[in-house]
């Protein structure tokens, strides 16, 4: 079974990075683009094949590892 | 309109990033994780309302600044 995890700034948290390709896509000639956020895809890959068990699974790394809980939302997929 | 892109290694391109991270949900005892693979996402809010236009505007960002085409491969959802 797969899974997608989706993490992404809490809204009001800075974001540098977004900024910068925002200021990046202006200077390109890219108008009308009003705001840019950054935030991480990670695709697992599980050998586990009951999806509560999955999504448990799934949640629990995210709070480990795979998001800062503090300044990030994660929204996780699992795929058949 | 908002656009989000998703930006994911091609298969094959080696994802030492994906690797680390399932080396740290091993050690943190996530037995089962048969490989992670890691990719970007992108949150465009734009001024454009036309859809097809939205699309194609973001297809043109994709391959000038956001994808490394070379190595990625890259997605777009247009949302509302």
């Amino acid at each position: 079974m797969k899974a997608k995890v989706l993490v992404t700034l809490k809204t009001g948290v800075l974001d540098p990075q977004g900024k910068a390709v925002q200021h990046a896509l202006s200077s390109l000639g890219f108008a009308g683009v009003d705001d840019v956020r950054q935030g991480k895809l990670i695709e697992l890959d599980l050998a586990e094949t009951d999806p509560a068990k999955a999504r448990d699974s799934v949640e629990a790394m995210c709070r480990a590892l795979l998001a800062n809980t503090v300044i990030e939302n994660y929204s996780i997929d699992l795929v058949d």
